[in-house]
């Protein structure tokens, strides 16, 4: 990535990741805190280097409304550990039973299934807990700090990020179909993602136009990272991706290139990041950073 | 129980537990809302007949406060999610690998690790979103259920349901030690208890002197509670319990039986009931079913 948009977008990246990595430092206990192993779990998993893209957005989508990064920090973070703890599960034996992540042994490899389960319900917890952190927003009025809660636990439940993961593990093995797949995609990734850009401007005080453009366009890059996903997992060397690949066709995964192939799906992710930024055309050049992100989702090699 | 006393307590928790049922019935979607299987083993646990002893706690608190029992029912409701979340997950394969629970097959033995992982993993995230559901307690203001929120998730996360999980796991097996079974105990069990009873009164708007004096009674009876539920494990049939009983004594558990004895640990129970009581006199009659449920606790059966 060398011309100078991409520089920009690095840049931009770069500078949102390190004020997430911080305060998710700050925000956590040290690892030697007693009971030693669920915190060392926690930050094992939370540290593993992650891109941030999920409070990135939060960041990005209030500083597009007005606010500051600090205003959103901690719900930004609270996202980043919901995102992760659904990592550590979906990993587990019971579940995709994946040994790597990011280029290293998965929270129960080196933890035990107990701490890794306990390690996610841990963060999961964290994540409502530090959103309600009033003392750490306190120019953010109550009654948007409870819409935002109840947004996240939509998005990250029953409805949305947990039916994703049920559907997918029942779908394994089976005939390919049209409507699982797009229930598990949007399920299973666009709901968080969508959910990252709404609590940034919603904390930000945004009204509806804006909350309902960002929301737009949060469902197209939300669908084209889940596309992209599963072509990296096809096409990638596990070097460069840092877990196993091809995983997903060995298991008869319900995915975009096993239902439509490669290229239609590369297709289908070029077209939704193309409408994703057609969305953000009200915002004018402030939402810039967002039209460079939703280009880096498909351009992206891990 | 043939007494007066007793037959009014039964009728004060029949009536209580029954408009949790139902409000529990109500805020879940049917069980066959796709993904069918989640909601099947969310509604298998919440209904398998458990005693709703969180809810309830945080329904008579408000009610001595002065609200309705409508006013608490949601966060009630979001506290019995989070206890059938914990005992889910407790009883997985990787944890304390029970088979029975409440007199039938636990989760992972009816539908698989997969899906029980998910199945708390939805309670937890659903409690949440209950609890943030500002249409069901319009009387309430934001900044309380934020307030409720937060308390929750510390009485549920790292600092405290998940850290007592995780000191219990780390302890099996090793030499008993006093201080390590205060540390589990209190965090296991006692600070859900505890703060169903403050999340009660501050939805019903009581003042710090009341909240102080439900605090320490719930520190009380939570650790009452567990010792209870320690001597039950060792005594009681398994017909009666519903769930294997000489369980923490073959896993070399550290309880209350195992290191003071029973009658010791009889008498301490006894002994945190009658302070319970006390810390309850400045709230004069209205508290009488608290006093009641505080004996209930170390006479119960199962």
């Amino acid at each position: 990535m060398g011309n100078n948009r991409a520089d920009t977008l690095e840049a931009f990246l770069r500078q949102r990741k390190d004020l997430v990595d911080e305060a998710l430092d700050a925000f956590l206990p040290p690892e030697d805190t007693p009971p030693e192993s669920i915190f060392k779990a926690v930050r094992y998993s939370l540290f593993a280097g992650g891109k941030r893209l999920r409070p990135i957005l939060a960041v990005a989508a209030a500083e597009i409304c007005g606010a500051g990064a600090a205003d959103v920090l901690p719900v930004a973070c609270a996202l980043e550990m919901i995102h992760t703890y659904s990592l550590i599960h979906d990993d587990l034996p019971a579940m995709d039973d994946d040994d790597y992540r990011r280029g290293r042994p998965t929270s129960h490899r080196v933890f035990g299934e107990a701490v890794a389960i306990l390690a996610g319900d841990a963060l999961l917890t964290e994540a409502f807990r530090l959103a309600a952190r009033r003392d750490l927003m306190p120019g953010t009025p109550p009654e948007t700090i409870v819409t935002v809660i109840g947004e996240i636990a939509e998005a990250a439940g029953f409805f949305g990020m947990i039916a994703g993961q049920v559907a997918d593990i029942a779908a394994e093995g089976k005939p390919a179909d049209e409507k699982t797949l797009a229930f598990i995609h949007s399920r299973k990734t666009e709901r968080l993602i969508t959910v990252s850009l709404r609590a940034g401007a919603l904390i930000a005080g945004a009204g509806e136009d804006i909350l309902k453009d960002l929301t737009e366009y949060g469902r197209r890059i939300g669908l084209a990272f889940q596309i992209s996903d599963d072509i990296l997992n096809v096409e990638s060397s596990a070097a460069v991706l840092g877990k196993g690949t091809g995983s997903d066709a060995a298991r008869g995964k319900l995915t975009y290139p096993a239902l439509y192939g490669l290229e239609a799906s590369r297709e289908k992710a070029r077209l939704l990041v193309e409408e994703a930024v057609r969305c953000l055309t009200a915002l004018g050049e402030k939402a810039d950073p967002l039209r460079k992100l939703a280009y880096f989702i498909v351009q992206r090699k891990s």
